[in-house]
């Protein structure tokens, strides 16, 4: 098993992201993360959906996405060279002499402190996954109250 | 219609992200963003949904998000303070005089240069959605080769 990073492009149509999301769940692999957000194009958006699978099964899943109407364009970045990021918004319990430490983690890794209380302190970061997985263990013993993540949106390099 | 942002905390099972997708196109409102990636708890995902929709059916929405074995918790931050963010991946022509320019307003919007060819520049950012729709829109001109967004993500204040 490895992980894939897929990037479908789709029509603006009720109903697709369910299409899409069938597709995988049908054949039994849990999806990692999934983004969809506006493109260039008003009437299309983009999809990055990662996935753990092997290669012949992913094979069959992109061969039904390009079967779906609403489907543009599916592009499998696995073997590519991509950029990717991730976006992390991450509540973290910063107190007294801790909250030094913690400000000092969020700017080694270029965080942005998004709020601040006596108690808590948000930070924003945006990196490639594998670095967000590392932030988010650093700030582990602090004890994370709350966090979101985007999960991966890749291009690829031209 | 509002725009309505909606945070769902999922256990990670087979197909929860379609029963939840279903749910929305059930109703024949687009989803215009949706993220789902993983959280403080390893067992679960954290979903942001941003969509259109009147009040009353959002409501009747929830109850029914609330309804699914595989939701944890259902927060509808729209009328709540909170923080929310979005990461932006966009490919733009920059080449001779423009590449000044698109680096310049790179700057302003505190974006970070990810890639530079000798036709293209790709610079990411993260901001409020808002702001990163004022950012593509000047970026138009130049003509944008490609992008790819999260959509927002968000966490309440504490």
């Amino acid at each position: 098993m490895k992980t894939n990073t897929i990037s479908v492009l789709v029509e603006n149509h009720f109903g697709v992201l369910t299409r899409i999301t069938s597709l995988f769940a049908g054949r039994g692999y849990n999806i990692q993360s999934l983004t969809v957000g506006p493109t260039e194009d008003a009437s299309a958006s983009r999809m990055t959906i990662v996935v753990d699978g092997d290669t012949e099964i992913i094979d069959q899943v992109k061969k039904q996405l390009n079967k779906l109407i609403d489907v543009i364009k599916v592009v499998d970045l696995t073997n590519e060279d991509f950029i990717d990021r991730e976006l992390l918004l991450i509540k973290v319990s910063a107190k007294g002499k801790t909250r030094f430490s913690v400000l000092q983690f969020a700017q080694v890794f270029d965080g942005s402190i998004v709020d601040i209380t006596p108690n808590f302190i948000t930070i924003e970061v945006s990196a490639r996954s594998s670095k967000i997985d590392a932030f988010i263990a650093l700030l582990e013993p602090f004890g994370i109250k709350e966090m979101a993540r985007t999960g991966r949106i890749a291009l690829a390099r031209s």
